[in-house]
């Protein structure tokens, strides 16, 4: 894993580049990646760390493991302008399908979740896991607890097994989820913690899994 | 409240029975329903507090507020069952969509959630709530912190207000979580909490919103 390449996808937004920001901190080497190369530049200038901005697809090229972080709209317009750079590769994708103006309410994809949505988009060449789907991007890119588990959905172990390690080198909580299918829980919780930073006034409510958790062996 | 009744229709059931003991315990007038009035009369003799058991329609005649704790499987036939005796009533349906064998795997109905088909099923004359979709009904049989908030759904605020109200009461946090439609958010985490508990041996995963919530003045 010393050489692996990670790609950042969107990564000048607010969640893109926290993800980024907190992996290269913690030593990865990551590339961000935007619509235009100039922003990613000046982006990854911004945050540091060794981080090297350019063109998504560019940065999909490079990368051995990329990770999506562009809005619901956006994703089926991001997701064919990499497609041909990431067969035989994990892809991440955290996609929450958020419908505006009723992001408080929860609006799954006929796909059943936007990770399905994501795979039916990219093909079976592609493995696919979800993840970070319930981070407060604005927590997540401050020098702060969280306080938010990540739950990591995937049909392949080991790649899940790959992004769980990712969050827990981001300082978080990764955790495995279940099969891709079940991202849907983790992309419909986000509407409710929106509706809970209104309702209860909380700054980034996140969600944590109770209970004496023993990691698996393998 | 002080002279409401609540019927707990499949009150013989795991999550029933918790239910009823926690709200008798607490005070609560609580009727047992049971498709066998012997075997809810048994449960309810068997838990104390005053409990009364009888069949499932006559429970739910008499009382004014219901929850529904049956299996997925038998959502449909239970609430024909009660369907002449709810209109104009509150109906708390905790049904999780858990198709057997796969139920580590979130399979959410074709109306979306459990609860909307609930809705589908007994019409409009009813106010329709969930919740206590993550609780582990074993936990909330015992005399013991359960660590899992109760995420509360509905379109009517104060009808959702009464159920939080109920969550309190039993010594959980009830939490409001938007629209019944939200539902769903819950529902799929069901599967997610099974997988957790077997995948990495806890006794009744939960879940928790984190950050400080301030509740609503309302």
């Amino acid at each position: 894993m010393s050489g692996q390449v990670i790609g950042v996808i969107g990564g000048t937004g607010n969640l893109g580049a926290a993800i980024a920001w907190r992996l290269a901190r913690a030593g990865r080497t990551v590339l961000i990646g935007s619509r235009k190369a100039e922003a990613a530049q000046e982006k990854a200038a911004e945050l540091g760390h060794g981080l090297v901005g350019m063109a998504n697809a560019d940065a999909a090229a490079q990368a051995d493991l990329i990770i999506v972080t562009v809005p619901f709209s956006a994703q089926e317009a991001t997701l064919a302008d990499i497609k041909p750079h990431v067969v035989g590769k994990i892809v991440v994708d955290t996609t929450v399908p958020l419908v505006p103006p009723k992001v408080m309410r929860v609006q799954l994809p006929a796909e059943g979740s936007a990770a399905a949505r994501a795979q039916g988009l990219l093909g079976e060449g592609v493995t696919m896991v979800s993840g970070f789907h319930n981070v407060a991007a604005h927590k997540l890119a401050q020098d702060i607890d969280v306080g938010c588990d990540v739950l990591v959905f995937g049909d392949d172990k080991a790649a899940r097994a790959e992004v769980v390690a990712l969050a827990d080198a981001m300082g978080l909580r990764g955790l495995h989820a279940g099969a891709l299918v079940n991202s849907a829980a983790a992309e419909a919780m986000t509407s409710i913690l929106i509706f809970m930073n209104k309702t209860y006034k909380v700054d980034g409510a996140g969600i944590r899994i109770t209970g004496e958790l023993i990691p698996p062996a393998d």
